[in-house]
């Protein structure tokens, strides 16, 4: 498994350098391609600013204050208003991308992941993050029998057992992609984020679940064996603020839109898609995702193969973007406004 | 002016083929870049169907009603719940774009406009669109000078009265770019819909002005000598139902999930970028937003010299993938709602 840090060679690439990480099973197009997307700030400026960074330009500090928020109510363009960038422990990092592959063979898979987590910590990593269900075959035969009884600890649950000891051992932060969850008579599809004391600091069960039903071709309901999850998820880790997201969540602007309003340092989609249409998706997603809500650029991608990625998160980086460019404050609360139900309900 | 239907050639642009249309001043990077973007359902799949598409296969009608409306209440996820599309006068019908260079010259621009709708309607375009401030040089001192009192009519306003003349003889729907607008003291950046008999159907004036400030290196604030506009814009044309933002406005996903969820048929952004940083924006922002808001895909693009382009829209094909697809109920409601405070106050 060889690690590195993907370039891509063409223009476009070169620009937006593109996060991806994926593994293609040619056998069953859709419920075998397990790869993720993370969106993350990067070192590099964000697609707007570019052309600003280009003519060696800095934009004053007190631009934000060109419009009137009186006239216009950019702090009422989310309801509640938007929560300013916390101060992260760490504002400089190095994230780790696995792309593994999946077998029939659960007990393979846990350990192969714990290798990859190993390696990408090796290599400086204190952020890793896996694809989604990556201890199990993606089909909704193998959900019931790989699926794992996460809250009812170590020995239900040897897949987020493994993640549990090498975040503490490791003292890393590790997004665990997703595996199929039960709880109760329920079966989700979960992304376990555990600390580096390696406690389970937030579980996020996909919230868009993805059915299609196509009658004599295709037919792949994820509701006819998932549940979908209640509710948007944001964790405050050492490595920062992440909004958690899975695979086709990606697909609805609004979950990134709340998640950078509560503050979001960094969104994590892992993801399973095919290879047919799955390239112009997760990099359009993304870079969308990225680009509106100021995350900033994706930086590092690998090709088709197993792989792990190393890529430095400079929030520094960041914050001085969205403060050259202050989108918060150049919105229209007074023409619309996005809600987060649960933010409101909560207060 | 050659007029053609582009398909770019790398393999990125023949899957997602983009509709754009721009053109540079090398002079003034920022100030004279006209060109502008819209956005329109095409006679290709969306982004997201192409896997279905090509795996030859239709999602049965009933698809949509997979997800428990009850339980995640999609409907909910626009306030007002979103409009359905409505129908159309037309399905089918071409769409002419036309690059325009601008000079100081103001009555040579707008012969130069007159030329090319003519040549664009010649081609068979029953809807032609126009760039953002095509009479005008593109700078705070030229705005004031360039400006026009289109409520005045047509004597104050030789370059409205153009597009009306035009849009009536030809029988033609004109999205006209925009112009500087002078109302009593203030000035706005405006675009002005026709219609085929050759009425003012429209007036938007740009939301988002765009300012930016960099001491010692390169100022332009909109504001400065602009007023932006108070609300969005949507217009019932014979060519279906138009929702128009300038530039700037396309930042903001925002002001299309508005028009989206009021039923248009199509996005009209006319734009000015500068090159620098321009291209990676108008690609991308553009297509976030038609595969987010399920306007299809873009289709045709220009090089960088003046041009026309003719391309066929078919709404039938939109209304099938929205059907296939249907992102609408599959929202959450129940965790996030868009409010169109516009839409919300007329009620």
């Amino acid at each position: 498994m060889k690690s590195s840090v993907v370039s891509s060679k063409n223009l476009i690439r070169l620009q937006s350098a593109i996060s991806r990480s994926f593994l293609q099973h040619s056998s069953k197009p859709i419920s075998q391609t397990p790869f993720f997307i993370p969106i993350f700030p990067t070192n590099t400026i964000n697609l707007y600013n570019q052309r600003y960074q280009n003519l060696q330009i800095q934009i004053r500090s007190n631009s934000s204050s060109i419009m009137s928020s009186s006239a216009f109510k950019p702090e009422q363009a989310g309801l509640p208003p938007a929560l300013p960038l916390p101060s992260p422990l760490l504002t400089k990092f190095k994230i780790g991308i696995c792309q593994l592959a999946v077998t029939p063979d659960k007990e393979r898979n846990i350990q192969h992941a714990r290798k990859a987590i190993e390696e990408a910590a090796q290599k400086g990593a204190q952020l890793v993050v896996l694809p989604e269900i990556w201890n199990s075959p993606y089909s909704n035969d193998s959900f019931p029998v790989y699926a794992e009884d996460i809250d009812a600890g170590h020995d239900a649950s040897p897949s987020t057992a493994m993640l549990s000891e090498v975040s503490s051992r490791l003292k890393i932060t590790v997004v665990g992609g997703s595996i199929p969850e039960r709880c109760g008579d329920k079966l989700y599809n979960t992304c376990c984020v555990f600390g580096t004391d390696g406690n389970l600091k937030a579980k996020h069960r996909k919230i868009h679940l993805f059915d299609i039903d196509i009658p004599g071709k295709i037919t792949f309901m994820e509701s006819k064996t998932l549940t979908a999850g209640e509710t948007p998820t944001i964790v405050d880790t050492d490595v920062g603020r992440i909004g958690v997201g899975i695979c086709y969540d990606i697909r609805f602007q609004e979950l990134a839109m709340i998640y950078a309003s509560r503050g979001a340092h960094l969104l994590c989609y892992p993801g399973a898609f095919n290879m047919t249409t799955g390239p112009l998706h997760w990099e359009l997603l993304q870079r969308a995702r990225a680009v509106d809500n100021q995350f900033g650029e994706v930086l590092a991608t690998t090709e088709h193969d197993e792989d792990i990625i190393i890529a430095e998160i400079d929030y520094s980086i960041l914050e001085q973007r969205r403060a050259n460019l202050p989108l918060a404050k150049q919105r229209r609360g007074d023409l619309y406004q996005l809600v987060d139900i649960r933010r409101v309900g909560a207060h």
